[in-house]
């Protein structure tokens, strides 16, 4: 693929991605000392933060995707293409895609994570996961064909298990869409399915650690937990998840639970083409960097975000962490001289997790936040986080008219769930 | 299926279709005298007249549906079930589906249209059509992703084929999808795909009369072609399409026009289950209903909007029609004697058209419109058509938005088009 102009001096570099850290950086390179090129398989970026809230019926997908080439709109020198990678070839530097072999003399990986089931591959095969657009479409669909499906059966016992909702996971991801399904009981299914008994339906996070929110503060995590149990999310701590077949999860210690929606939120890999041999491999399947986001194996490629781990330390595998990197890096690539290179320092802003309704947790530098004020706080931050004027402003709406109206208006099963 | 309650005297009264008509009708029916069951394979209602803002990336989806157990949440006696009819069985008074029999006393068909290709096998096989959310986004994706393929051709005939979009058919929906993509054409897709010559790019209206918008006032007729034509939309009129086989469409008259997308707007056709004979049907596949939307071969059933047609002379197929025949049916089922009822009388509140940004057509009464204020009358009426308030905002938000940014941002690949 000729992509790239071939009678230019300039060095190409080509991004893998366009998450958090692909879409800071490729704005970011100097398009006069390089030729730069971003590719995804999709052609928008995904704000993963509010998946959840698409999975759970209280935001249009469509606003929490953005199309790529409008966030490279302003940098018109920036290509990008629709493709999916197959491999990457270290020895000749070239990436094999979908539309062809793509040269490159500095690669960028910046690909993200994917849901991690430890090679528990029946529970893989039956469970719900929420890392991409398509799985919180697939969970809304799935969520309203059960209770649809809840409607037209007669045994008590089945109903039960078509409404116990399993979270396997009490990290940020768990907790909010339990916290969101746990409102849906509350507010909105009443409605829609008079004929029902919805207090039959039950929400559990399963955890192996001791308490949700494990890397939050322990203040957090016993508010979490409070404003957990309050809107009626029962905790399963200490327990683990041995297997699921779609009809009984069954815990480490032999409990049996009956239910036939089981969401995983247990953990997230390092995502990355084929290319790369062991040891440039470390724990949690990511690329293993040095300081400057540099593969330690090849100088020639960089790794950034959640796919790259620091040989001085891992960090966590969230947005800020990415586009810290990106511009970290950007500005290292930018630099006329090596010797310039920055390090990279993690600037820890803090985290936060909303738990439902005018509830969440926040700790931001030594402020622990809970309750209202945490909510709030959370609302601001990612709306201003979303990109594009647009989006906000529908979200902005969407949170306000969800609010006042105790509403999930949009639960449309426009593509059926269907197992694969 | 025991839905109904089995063990009353009242009328079991069976709706299938949440449509324009099916709605209006179930929201009207007196719950005191009948059970009311709705049906749909859908559990949302669509509203259609904006499905091709959503094909051009101009509104979300979830915009244009709305939730059917939302529509009933005032009606508590009215039940809905998710559920696909298979056939109906005038003898037993029974219509068969997917969750299994379910008895009527009166049964009320509001099934609506679907395309009519008039039995071009390969033209349905390789044409998009325009009549659900899955089409409209089938549209969408297609559409992007034929240019992001069209950056990867290099024969500049492929790229033209590819950019080269025929809609097939002069009514509202061929007019508006046309002057949509036209749009695109000259504010959007220039910024997205710098490297595309998008001056190739051609949007033709292919149509067997001799003007577009045949039903409307010739004053509209004439501003239409105008207004098109001002846009950049080629008009081919007076001609048919033969065949279609994905690459090339062959015209009755034996020209050949190079192109890989085809739209079809050229025909519908009622859309009703099977267990009818030929004698209830009639020209466009119609049921043949009394004044009252009577089925005339069977007094139990009634049929209403663009499945039904009048004796005494067929209707346009259009929601007015369908929305007036359930209020005078709901009123005339609502009344204690069969001598109080009303026959059917359709009041034509007149039709209008959009045709791009500050262009429309309208014809109200004998008041005809062209231009900006004809598309402001459009804007306007169709926004107090939209059920529910939420979608109201977020489609005038939308249009603000599109009209000041000259934008549409909800160009997003989510689930690739492929063919069948």
């Amino acid at each position: 693929m000729d992509i790239f102009s071939l009678n230019t001096s300039k060095k190409r570099i080509l991004i893998i991605g366009g998450g958090f850290g692909g879409i800071e950086i490729a704005r970011r390179l100097d398009t006069r000392q390089y030729e730069v090129l971003l590719i995804d398989k999709h052609n928008y970026f995904t704000f993963q933060p509010l998946l959840y809230q698409v999975a759970t019926g209280g935001l249009e997908p469509d606003s929490v995707a953005y199309p790529l080439r409008k966030i490279l709109k302003k940098n018109k020198d920036v290509l990008f293409r629709l493709t999916e990678v197959t491999s990457i070839d270290q020895v000749s530097s070239k990436v094999m895609t979908t539309i062809g072999e793509i040269p490159y003399d500095i690669l960028i990986i910046a690909t993200g994570a994917m849901t991690n089931f430890f090679n528990m591959v029946e529970t893989e095969k039956n469970a719900l996961a929420l890392k991409s657009v398509t799985d919180a479409l697939n969970i809304r669909s799935f969520v309203l064909q059960k209770f649809e499906a809840a409607l037209l059966e007669k045994s008590k016992e089945e109903q039960k298990r078509m409404m116990n909702f399993v979270v396997v996971g009490g990290g940020p991801t768990g907790v909010e869409i339990s916290g969101a399904l746990a409102e849906l009981k509350r507010h909105v299914l009443p409605h829609d399915y008079p004929e029902l008994d919805i207090s039959m339906m039950e929400i559990s996070i399963l955890e192996s650690g001791e308490n949700v929110l494990d890397v939050m503060s322990e203040f957090s995590k016993r508010k979490a937990k409070d404003q957990l149990i309050e809107i009626g999310v029962k905790l399963l701590l200490k327990q683990q998840l041995k297997s699921y077949d779609g009809r009984e999860a069954v815990l480490a210690d032999g409990t049996i639970i009956e239910t036939s929606s089981l969401i995983w939120t247990a953990g997230v890999k390092g995502n990355f083409p084929a290319g790369f041999d062991a040891t440039s491999v470390v724990r949690g399947n990511r690329l293993l960097v040095n300081d400057f986001n540099q593969l330690v194996s090849n100088e020639n490629i960089y790794a950034i975000g959640d796919v790259a781990s620091m040989q001085s330390g891992a960090h966590p595998m969230v947005a800020p962490v990415a586009i810290q990197q990106a511009i970290n890096l950007a500005k290292n690539l930018n630099r006329k001289t090596k010797n310039d290179r920055k390090k990279f320092v993690y600037k820890d802003k803090g985290s936060m997790a909303t738990i439902g309704r005018s509830r969440a947790v926040a700790d931001i530098k030594f402020l622990h936040l809970k309750g209202f004020f945490a909510w709030l706080a959370w609302l601001f931050i990612h709306l201003m986080l979303l990109v594009g004027f647009r989006n906000r402003v529908i979200v902005l709406f969407n949170w306000v008219w969800n609010y006042l109206s105790y509403d999930r208006a949009i639960r449309l099963i426009i593509r059926p769930y269907k197992k694969n």
